[in-house]
């Protein structure tokens, strides 16, 4: 059983249907008006309500951030390689953006990860068997919801990312010293962005299955990007070139992306 | 008096030299060979090198990330506006990238953006005077040195966004419902680009002098992006923009970035 911690992520959870809900605890003395919406939901979906002592409900918590609402659910289902095929299959001629990262170390990074991801317009994370141990309230908690909403899909080997590739998605590795930048290959299409750890990049298997290498420019002798925000930047430029190809078009804007233009 | 820790922080620090430093502290059995670059420029700068006893560095040290050596220092110096008028004449013809945050309230995410503001080619950061409350070990640590090279700045008033204004710098306020998109407007002169917290947005007072407004446009209905991670995207694309001109142009490559092409 975890816990989720927080109206957000109670909500976002609730909303994906994904987890199985034991209860929901709310802080005695909690402003209750700013829970409405959770607690209807809730009821809708058949998940009792409970209120309990702040102080409980503290030790149940990482810390003091739940803001005086938590649940208790199972985990998170991951998908496995078929789920994802699944996934890619559903969205028709809209190119997808999958985002695959290896080597994560740390919770909180990985979170904010799966919330740029969502608000770039991936439809899927893709994430090696290992990151699994990480504490999931940690990873969801920056994740502002993301974490509910997004599919995860657990890679154990290469084999969902050869079967997404035979279905069209192209395998783009972000590696230091490629001879592409970012900016100079073309991501409009249906994509897999691979994104290594910080200590030792991506896996040699990954790397041999990668149709191209794509290298972030940075500035010579200062710091290179973190692996979150290298993740973030190359969602943006593919991103990006999927803005600017839809108004040329003026057609397949990119999935739920809002153009204020 | 400050505690700098880890090989990296400390040899960032000692390269800078912005720093006073009291004393370099190495761990009793530490491998002194990945620290021979360091003493070599301690002695140098004539910077006194103690051996100790590696719980002693512990109980000095947030937690044990510090791999055998730390530094104790005065401050980092804070630049006020007559030095951020002086950072951005020095540049001469290149135009100035500088960064405006307001409403960090985590020191490790700013630790990350100080990061990247250096990867990809910012000047200086430009920071709210309460920031400077934060604790400077938790910032440096996640900034892989950069909060060491990198010239901050303290801004209490918008005097001295109106005094590099004045030198052609041009004020983007990055705000949500913005009409245009990071990528539809030219940051390719001097810039100030401009980062909200994620609580309130941009002050009002930024808001007012504020030359152009710019939206990053993300997903319906998911998370935005993380103060962090917008201040990342918003450098990026304004990296990008510049890298493209200097490639047309065949002149004026964004300051220190290394384009493969």
């Amino acid at each position: 059983m975890e816990t989720i911690e927080g109206r957000q992520s109670v909500f976002a959870a609730l909303q994906a249907r994904q987890r199985r809900f034991q209860m929901i605890l709310v802080a005695h003395g909690a402003h209750v008006e700013k829970f409405t919406e959770v607690m209807e939901l809730a009821e809708q979906l058949g998940v009792p309500v409970r209120t309990a002592d702040r102080k409980e409900l503290d030790q149940m918590a990482h810390g003091a951030s739940h803001g005086g609402m938590l649940a208790l659910a199972g985990p998170k289902p991951r998908l496995d390689g078929d789920s994802l095929v699944e996934v890619v299959e559903r969205l028709g001629r809209r190119p997808a953006m999958l985002l695959l990262i290896e080597g994560v170390e740390d919770a909180r990074n990985l979170g904010f990860t799966l919330r740029s991801a969502e608000a770039l317009g991936a439809h899927a994370v893709l994430i090696k068997k290992h990151v699994w141990d990480l504490d999931a309230t940690e990873i969801a908690r920056p994740s502002s919801g993301a974490y509910e909403r997004l599919p995860l899909v657990q890679i154990d080997s290469i084999d969902p990312l050869v079967k997404v590739q035979r279905l069209g998605c192209k395998l783009y590795g972000c590696i230091a010293g490629a001879k592409r930048t970012v900016f100079d290959v073309d991501m409009t299409g249906p994509s897999v962005l691979a994104i290594g750890g910080e200590k030792r990049g991506l896996s040699g298997a990954v790397r041999e299955i990668c149709d191209r290498f794509v290298t972030i420019p940075t500035a010579a002798g200062g710091a290179s990007l973190s692996m979150s925000h290298a993740a973030c930047m190359v969602m943006g430029e593919a991103m990006r070139q999927r803005l600017m190809k839809s108004r040329e078009q003026a057609a397949l804007v990119p999935d739920g992306i809002t153009d204020p233009l």
